[in-house]
């Protein structure tokens, strides 16, 4: 276990996965990140989790867990050294802590501000990879912030374009990334390109094999229309570019299907025909993979420098601080970064 | 058991279930319906099938299941009488019967012809409901069949609008209608109006009550947009449309909610929170109830004057006479048809 200095015995934690620590970034303070970050130090041994620090403030996380043994460390390195007996944690200074489910302007900008040293801490390669707990967008809008929300700002932090970074949700045995995220849907049928799919796909083709460890992936592409169109009689997206990008790819080796009909795509035998698919629109998505296991879905960023993984949730302030938020998003989170990372 | 002379013992039927038969037209014979039916006859006892008769071709059944006991009846009553023993069938006259997988336009007139015959039964008071296999939609519209499908075409039978009719899905713990079916997605913003959430809304609301036996059902809308538009922040139909229909439902004292962003209603938690759900389009429907229950999904069409249930597939004529075709998706209409009858 490189650069561990104790610990030998988390159960059932590869040793290869602790060479470096997560990166954990807290999000709002004042959203439930404290209380999922807290909880799933606590199920260490349990779940056997993969070892990380906690950018952030610790008096956020102590106002939902006041007994949390904390450790102020220096460098991430010395996370693996302390994450069996307390949480590690590269405080960031704030003014004042907010309260949980009162945010602040300075409880968003301590988030944006963990984002970026742990994006830094991973492209130096000081940890393994950033797990992003939830920002409060709207918050961050408030101070400043130019970026529409964690991706973007991340490809900004890592000195790429924003089109090289692509959502892919993880959950209830799917690999789904949605072509177009957060749009009204009056706007996706003209945002469905075949310079968009091709570059999408090509993104996931390559982490696919790169960082999930699949030789010659197979993608499934979705239609945009009900039954993929029906050969035209129901919109023609398909036949202008999402078929033209589908034999690109085909032609240039890939093992990519479709265009498939959507609601027969996610089942579990058809699950079986392809290791990740591209759906056209977000709740294309999203449906499958919520609807199949709401808690545990992670998102994660392809195409970036650094790997990225995010529970799949937002800041819920309307329950921060009542101990009823469930970690197992933030756990999933935890696991795919080690996986991705190794 | 009104109407019937022998077989008390059906196991695990009610008897009230079999006061009536249910009429169950044939659909394209060169599908996989013969085969389903077969299928789902010879499971009568296993399975407990409510009694029902065939409107076909007895050729059709017997390409794919030699040994079939079938007899021919003159009313849909004698079914009850015959069931037991034989598979009974009020036959459609046809020239040649086509072969499994050869479509023939004597075949597609003769689906649609026991499709008449039996909805008229259904009015009639001649048979419980009228549950519908596969037809190939091509097939007939080269015969001069002026409908878009099965839906439009029992409304005209029925003499009302084809507005008056709604497609409900059933599957996966799940009942949920497409406000919109089958038309391109970028038509779909457009037909999302309050005009037409209400009339969906109030056949839902009222064939819940009346024939699925909720006093004051729960409806859950769903948005159009990710994340139900947020605010206006991601398309506008939520507030110009969905909301004003849902305002004015619950005003009318019924209980309605939304609009729900569609990714995190279908979740097991979520759906405990409604008897049923309206989505806006084919997809949104569709994906949940594929996803979670793939073969046993069923169709009914809701505000026609009779019960009609359909299998959630299609005539799937590359497979038909192989001894391949699942019949579920039938049993389960014949389960659903029998209960929504009763």
């Amino acid at each position: 276990m490189a650069g561990s200095k104790t610990q030998p015995g988390i159960p059932n934690v590869p040793e290869r996965l602790c060479a470096l620590p997560l990166a954990l970034s807290m999000g709002d303070p004042a959203g439930i990140g404290p209380e999922i970050i807290a909880k799933a130090w606590r199920a260490r041994v349990a779940r056997a989790i993969p070892p990380f620090y906690v950018i952030g403030v610790q008096d956020a996380l102590h106002a939902v867990d006041i007994d949390l043994p904390c450790q102020v460390i220096a460098r991430p390195g010395d996370a693996l050294a302390v994450f069996d007996t307390a949480l590690p944690i590269m405080e960031i200074p704030i003014e004042t802590c907010p309260s949980p489910g009162r945010p602040t302007s300075d409880g968003a900008k301590m988030a944006r501000e963990a984002i970026a040293l742990g994006t830094r801490q991973a492209l130096r390669g000081k940890a393994a990879a950033l797990v992003t707990a939830p920002i409060h967008k709207a918050g961050l809008y408030g101070t400043g912030f130019d970026f529409k929300g964690h991706t973007d700002y991340l490809a900004h932090l890592c000195d790429q374009d924003e089109s090289d970074a692509v959502m892919l949700l993880v959950g209830g045995g799917i690999r789904v990334a949605p072509l177009t995220i957060h749009i009204a849907l009056k706007d996706v049928p003209k945002a469905v390109t075949k310079d968009a799919i091709l570059r999408t796909a090509k993104i996931m083709l390559r982490d696919l094999e790169t960082r999930f460890g699949f030789s010659n992936p197979r993608l499934a592409i979705t239609g945009l229309n009900p039954h993929a169109g029906e050969d035209g009689s129901m919109g023609l997206e398909e036949q202008e570019h999402i078929i033209p990008a589908i034999l690109e790819l085909q032609n240039a080796g890939h093992q990519v299907s479709g265009p498939h009909p959507a609601d027969t795509l996610f089942s579990d035998a058809a699950r079986m025909g392809y290791d990740a698919a591209l759906a056209m629109y977000h709740d294309q998505a999203l449906i499958p993979v919520k609807t199949l296991d709401f808690s545990a879905g992670v998102n994660t960023t392809l195409g970036l420098k650094i790997v990225r993984t995010s529970p799949d949730h937002g800041t819920a302030f309307d329950i921060a601080g009542q101990d009823m938020a469930d970690p197992e998003s933030l756990i999933q989170a935890l696991f795919l970064a080690a996986r991705l990372a190794d």
